[in-house]
C-alpha cells in the first residue's frame, strides 16, 4: 500500500489502530477519484454527478445578500466583531428554534450553531468517548460508523460479513418499509438515526418514531436524530424528532442549512441537545456537549451566521422553500425515469435521493457500467454499508437540463 | 454541582469519564462569566477587554470585498459552488504554500485548510487516539491539555501539583528564557510547542528550535508546532519550524488566519503535515490526516475561503501587516506601561501578548483586583497553568484608545 525509502527517519509513534481498522477510503473521495480516472479516460465526455449529495443551486440572493452585507460590515468599526460565542451568535441560535422547534419546547439555550452536520456527528463521538455501544441503520451515511471505528468504539472489520465488530447494524430494507425490526435490535448506548434517511431517501412515520423514542426510553440509549433533509418532507411525516412526546428525555438532533438553500459550502448546521437529556448519573448531556464545543471548536464563520440568519427571515425561508422544491421536482424526474424503466424505486418523495434497485447485482458494479456507459456518476448503494449492495444512490442534486439528460441517458442504457 | 429532579428519566448511558477528568471550565468562557458578572454589580463602568486574545480592528477592505464578491457570486448560476474538496481549495492550498512556505519545500498538497487551529488541535488528538503520551509547554493555551484529556491520554488531574497524570509538562519560565531545559524532558509520543508562545510572548530562537527538533528526533516523537502568531514576529526567529532542517521528519504545523486580519470570526486556519513525517511502521502520518479531515469535518466556510486567498494578495499581505502592526504598537505601550511601573514584564515583541510577573501573588487575585479597580479583563497567568501562577497576560488586542486608558488605570492603580 505504501513504500518507505530505506533512508528515511521514521518517528516511534505507533499508529492508531483505529485508524487501520477503516477500510479503503471515505465513499465519496474514492467516488471523487474514479470519477477523475474516466474523465481522464474520455476526455471529451460530458460527465454527469449525481454523486455525492451536492448542491448545484445558486444561493438565493436574499442570503448571499445578508452575506455581503456581514462581509462589508466586518471592515466598518461599527459593524466589527471578532470572536463570536462558541454556541453560536444569540440571534441565530433564537432564529433556530423559534423556525424549527417552535411548538416543541426546544429553546435558543439548547441550539449549538457548528461548521455542520458531520463535524457535529464526529464532536458528539469525541463526547461519548470510546466506551460506548452503538447501533446505526444499514445502509447509513458512512459518517456514523467511520467516526465510532476512529473513536475505538467497534472492533475490527469482518471481511465474510463486511461489518465491524461490536456495533448494532438495524437493516433497513424494502422487506421492513426502511423501519427496523426493533424486537430483533440489541440494546446499545448511542443510536444513530436519519430521516429522512441518507441513503434509502425513506421518511419515517409519526408511529416508527414514537416506537423508536420509546425502545430508547426503555432501553436507556441515547438517540442521535440526524434531520439535516427534514425540509424535504412532502407528507405528514415529523420533522423534527422532538414531534414525539418525550423524545427531549432521550434524542438529540444534529442539522444543517447545506441541503436547503444551496448552502453546502457555507458549512453551517446546528445541534440541538435538551437539558432534559441526562446521563445515567443525572448529569446533563448539554454540559458535556458545550464544553466539548468550546474545548474542540472555534465558531462557525460569522459571515455564514448571517446568512443563516437571512435563510430564516420570512423571504429566506420562501427562497428556501423554491430552491428545495426545484431539488424534489428533479427527484421526481429520476424516479419515473427508473420507474418506466421497470425498476423498483424507493426514496425521492421526502428526501433528494432516489434509492434504485438492480436486485442480485454489485452495486460497484452498476456504478461503473452507469459510468462507463452513460458518464454519469451515481453512488453505489454498498458505499453505505452491505445491506446496500444491489442499490444505486441517485441525488436530485443537479441542474434540471443536466437532471433531464442523465434520465435520457439512464433510458437509452436500460430500454 | 447538579440537581435532577427526582421524576426525570435518566438514560443509561454513562457519562464518558475523561470528560468527567477535565477541571472547572473552559478558561475562556469562565473569564466571560467573571466579566459579565462584573457588568451587573458596576452597570455605569467602562468594561475594557483585554482578556481573550479577540481581534478588534475593521478587515481590512480588501479582504471583506473579496469575500462578499465571492457571496454574490454565489448567487449567480457561473459563481456557484457547493462542498468543495475537504483539504480546502486547491487556489488557496497554494497560496498557502507559496507564501507562507516559499522556500521551505512543503507543497500543495501538504496543506490542509480548516476552520481554524483549535478545530484542528482536536482533529490531530482524534487522530492520534487515546494511546500515545504527550508533552506540553507550562504554561500553555489550555487546548493541548483539554483536548488529550478528553481523548483519554491522561490520568486523572492531581490537585496538589495541579497537573494531569500522564502528561509531561515542560516548564517555561523567566529563569529558562522560556524555553524548557530539554534534558529534564522524558520522551513522549508528541510534543505540543506553540511559538511565538500563548501566553508568555516568547518566540523560541532558531538555535533553540534546531535543539527541539533534534529532540524530537531523537526520541522518535511527533512535534506538533502551534505558529498561529508567527506573523507578529519582529526579530529573526523562525517564523515555521520548516525552516529547520529536518523539521518535516518530525513535526505538522498549526497555523490561522485569526489574529492576522481581524479574521477570527471568519473561522479559517490551515495544517501542514508534510509526506515525509511517518509512524513508526512506516505509514504516512498524512494520509491518516487526510482520512481524519474526510471522515469528520466537511470545509472551511468557501466565503472564508475567498477571504483567506485575498488575504494572500500582494495588497492583502500589506493590509494584514498594517494590522498586525497597529496591535505590536498596542503591545509596546502595554509593555512601557507595566515596566514604568517596575513590574518584570515578558513577551510582547514577537506577540500580542504581555506577560506581567506579580511575583507571590494568586493569578486569580490579581486578576480579580484588575478588575475590581480599573475594570480592565485581562487572562490570570494560572489558567494556563500552574506555572503561570504569579502571572497576568495582557492582549494587545483593542483599539488603540481603549488600550492607552486601561493603561492609564493601571498606571493608577499600581502608582
Amino acid at each position: 500500500m505504501f513504500t518507505v525509502c530505506c533512508e528515511a527517519h521514521m518517528t516511534k509513534v505507533s499508529r492508531n489502530a483505529n485508524m487501520d481498522k477503516l477500510q479503503a477510503g471515505y465513499l465519496f473521495p474514492e467516488i471523487a477519484r474514479r470519477r477523475s480516472a474516466h474523465m481522464l479516460k474520455y476526455p471529451e465526455a460530458q460527465v454527469i454527478s449525481l454523486g455525492i449529495g451536492d448542491t448545484t443551486e445558486p444561493i438565493p440572493e436574499v442570503i448571499t445578500s445578508g452575506m455581503a452585507k456581514k462581509a462589508h460590515a466586518l471592515s466598518t468599526l461599527e459593524g466589527y466583531s471578532g470572536y463570536g460565542a462558541e454556541q453560536g451568535e444569540k440571534q441565530l441560535r433564537a432564529a433556530i428554534a423559534s423556525t424549527y422547534y417552535g411548538d416543541l419546547s426546544i429553546e435558543e439555550s439548547d441550539i449549538f450553531v457548528s461548521d455542520g452536520a458531520k463535524s457535529d456527528i464526529s464532536r458528539l463521538q469525541v463526547m461519548f468517548g470510546s466506551n460506548v455501544t452503538m447501533a446505526v441503520q444499514e445502509p447509513s451515511y458512512p459518517a456514523y460508523v467511520d467516526s465510532s471505528v476512529i473513536l475505538g468504539q467497534t472492533g475490527q472489520f469482518q471481511k465474510d460479513v463486511e461489518k465491524y465488530g461490536n456495533i448494532e447494524y438495524m437493516k433497513c430494507n424494502p422487506e421492513n418499509g426502511f423501519f427496523p425490526d426493533l424486537s430483533t435490535v440489541s440494546r446499545t448506548d448511542i443510536i444513530f438515526f436519519c430521516s429522512p434517511n441518507n441513503p434509502t431517501g425513506n421518511a419515517a412515520t409519526r408511529e416508527q418514531l414514537t416506537r423508536l423514542v420509546q425502545f430508547a426510553k426503555d432501553n436507556g440509549s441515547i438517540l442521535v436524530y440526524d434531520s439535516a433533509y427534514a425540509m424535504y418532507i412532502s407528507d405528514d411525516s415529523p420533522r423534527s424528532i422532538f414531534e414525539i412526546p418525550g423524545a427531549k428525555e432521550v434524542a438529540i438532533e444534529v442539522s444543517s442549512f447545506s441541503k436547503y438553500a444551496g448552502s453546502t459550502g457555507l458549512a453551517l448546521g446546528w445541534t440541538a441537545v435538551p437539558k432534559e437529556l441526562l446521563y445515567s448519573d443525572g448529569f446533563p448531556v448539554a454540559k458535556d456537549f458545550n464544553r466539548i464545543v468550546c474545548t474542540t471548536f472555534n465558531v462557525a464563520s460569522n459571515i455564514s451566521q448571517a446568512g443563516g440568519l437571512a435563510c430564516l427571515s420570512p423571504e429566506g425561508l420562501e427562497a428556501m422553500h423554491k430552491v428545495v422544491g426545484v431539488y424534489k421536482e428533479n427527484a421526481n424526474i429520476i424516479m419515473e425515469a427508473f420507474t418506466s424503466l421497470g425498476f423498483s424505486v424507493y426514496g425521492g418523495k421526502n428526501a433528494p435521493y432516489v434509492w434504485v434497485h438492480f436486485p442480485g447485482q454489485s452495486s460497484w458494479d452498476v456504478f461503473s457500467e452507469i459510468l462507463e456507459k452513460t458518464h454519469v456518476v451515481t453512488t453505489p448503494g454498498s458505499g453505505f454499508g452491505p445491506a446496500g449492495d444491489g442499490f444505486i444512490r441517485v441525488s436530485a442534486f443537479g441542474h434540471r437540463g443536466t437532471v433531464l439528460e442523465a434520465c435520457k441517458r439512464f433510458k437509452q442504457l436500460y430500454k
